[in-house]
């Protein structure tokens, strides 16, 4: 079977019953880009696109198909796009997550309804357990990106984007597999063959950026990013075919570009986005799209399911970056008062002080020294500046900062 | 000059140049109301809903008024609001903040164009500073609430809730001055009067709640919450003139319930709310309308904009209380193996450390004792259980836990 602009649509008349067409919100960052909207699939159902991909390619398994039940491995948006599509179509749904997944995306598929499968290790082991129980079992197993039914789903964002926005001239899409972009590249080159489609992996998962310069599939043999949707070893043979032909263009992120636009996300546009969703957001932001300028872009925000402990990290990351979080280390004698002229100090230039530790000295320091760690809160670089230039004159040494 | 439903329509005609037509976003939150829908006006431009009445008010003023220029006070939602319609409607802003105001808002307020004038104190000393302006300079003074127009640019949610949700039987909204839940109910009572309308305060800033009680408007002489942006000692006269008419029930919430609206919002629905913004949503989830029920119900997110610094406490507080985050201070003999046992017990059970100190004892233990503090990331209470049980059997003594 072929991928077609009929079957897009398709997808897109039968997804009414179960998956939102998600707002298109204007940004914010306009020193970026004037002209740039977001696709905020982060706030569709189950908290990321693949639902779309998930349940078209489930409501059209002829009815034979359907009794086994269907069968699917991920330890993530996958897994509770299949679980709801399975719920919404009363199919029977069991999913393979390995063990290491995040507590609460194992929890969020079962309350989904799917059985829940536990295997031991990582991805790999969890996905032959998968491919043993299909053989078992004879369901279907629902890939979750090499299948032109499960693209086409991922089309139907194509479609809406081109609806919602009038003279769009650029979208730039996260890879991961590859299915999300071959759906989005195949339906707005077939409905507006001037709008280019660029595509954003993680620099440590890059398996679709190197499988174009290559020519031909590539597969890693090590992923290392923390945007997790989107750490996939190789390309599928569908999805490199179909981005060799319709995608312009594809750039790779940091994870701390990835982590800083999370946060400016978060600050800017009141949304939360996993690693995987804020990829695009990232390539725009640190120019890594130069030729884009102020043409009309929708980048995709393509989920939000990030743990809140990740989320934690980022933020605290992105304040000690922009000198709103400020960490110092005051070598200080051992005598009464120090820790109340430091304070007072602090206090006077407006920092917030959340953190103390006060410890008797190391190796380096005289018999009678002692450190002051001070965690504060201020209001940018230049206000941390004013904080340490105040201690040091007070005749005080900063031995550390952060 | 009256409220009345035309007002509204012509605000909600105007606000077409400025102002975005939030989205309504079905709830995850299934567990606490099945028919729970969120109007995300902090996905509305500035970050809240203030900039429907400021530019209502400001597009209205005849061509006299506008050549003086419009002068606002405020410390946060509403400076943006004015400043940004002041902007697009090409006329002088001039905003008091008072200066103990977070640095990004004063920031985001210049941004848009308008002057600030920082004003040493609070909010009543800015005041007092913008009305003594206003009569030296001759502009218009934009009231934050209690103003006809502000209040019917405010309505034009009512009537867009309305048409987003079909048979919709409640609506659920934030009170601080009164301006927003005034033209909300005003509109939707007169749309459909079958539908209830609730307000929501914070329990530490209780104004109309209590005006409410009292049946005459009371000033209240110390506020306390976190929820800055409803944070106001006395409701307006013509706000609470409105809401004894068309209001049903007003009720209250605690800050840590608020900020548990705000962990959840996040978690589940990937929007980014301040405290003022989640109070609607506070009230469902913790049954202070028990009469709701299943009721067909839109909570109304008034913005989301939270400083990013008290945003990572609320998630830190949000993580401890859920057994996310976890915190013991261990007992130990001064001696070595020791760290490395417990570390090994900790790594065993699936549990993450993110922080060790390790401390020489204080004046209760031992003379060759010691503690060691251990954050730790866990999958929730049971699973830090588990571990301090495994530490205990392990022969240690637990002296603090959290």
């Amino acid at each position: 079977m072929e991928l077609t602009l009929d079957r897009i649509y398709q997808a897109t008349h039968l997804l009414k019953d179960c998956v939102r067409k998600t707002d298109i919100i204007p940004s914010a960052l306009v020193s970026f880009n004037k002209n740039l909207h977001f696709k905020a699939e982060n706030l569709q159902v189950t908290g990321s696109f693949k639902v779309r991909g998930a349940y078209f390619k489930i409501a059209m398994l002829p009815p034979e198909e359907r009794e086994k039940g269907v069968i699917a491995c991920s330890a993530g948006n996958h897994a509770q796009g299949v679980a709801l599509s399975a719920a919404r179509t009363g199919i029977d749904a069991t999913i393979f997550i390995p063990s290491i997944a995040p507590l609460s995306k194992i929890e969020a598929t079962r309350q989904l309804g799917a059985r829940v499968e536990l295997v031991d290790g990582v991805y790999d082991d969890a996905y032959k357990a998968a491919i043993a129980f299909q053989k078992e079992s004879g369901g279907v197993f629902i890939h979750p990106f090499d299948d032109i039914d499960v693209i086409a789903g991922q089309g139907t964002i194509g479609i809406e984007i081109l609806e919602q926005i009038n003279g769009l001239e650029a979208v730039v899409v996260p890879i991961g597999g590859g299915g999300l972009i071959s759906g989005v590249a195949f339906a707005v080159k077939k409905l507006n063959p001037q709008c280019k489609v660029y595509g954003v992996q993680a620099a440590g998962a890059g398996s679709m950026y190197q499988s174009f310069e290559n020519n031909e599939r590539v597969e890693l043999s090590r992923l290392s990013t923390f945007a997790d949707g989107i750490a996939v070893k190789s390309p599928g043979k569908t999805t490199f075919e179909i981005c060799r032909q319709y995608v312009d263009e594809i750039v790779t992120v940091s994870d701390d570009e990835t982590a800083t636009a999370i946060l400016t996300l978060m600050e800017q546009q009141k949304l939360v986005a996993e690693g995987a969703g804020a990829v695009a957001v990232a390539a725009v932001m640190f120019g890594k799209l130069p030729f884009l300028k102020d043409k009309k872009t929708c980048a995709i925000v393509s989920g939000g399911n990030i743990d809140v402990n990740i989320l934690s990290r980022v933020i605290s990351r992105g304040l000690l970056t922009t000198g709103r979080l400020s960490e110092l280390k005051i070598q200080m004698l051992d005598k009464p008062g120090q820790l109340k002229e430091v304070s007072a100090i602090i206090a006077d230039i407006g920092a917030n002080v959340i953190k103390v530790m006060h410890n008797t000295g190391g190796e380096n320091t005289d018999i009678n020294g002692c450190y002051l760690h001070i965690s504060m809160e201020t209001k940018n670089k230049a206000h941390f500046c004013e904080v340490k230039r105040a201690i040091q004159n007070a005749g005080y040494r900063i031995v550390e900062e952060c």
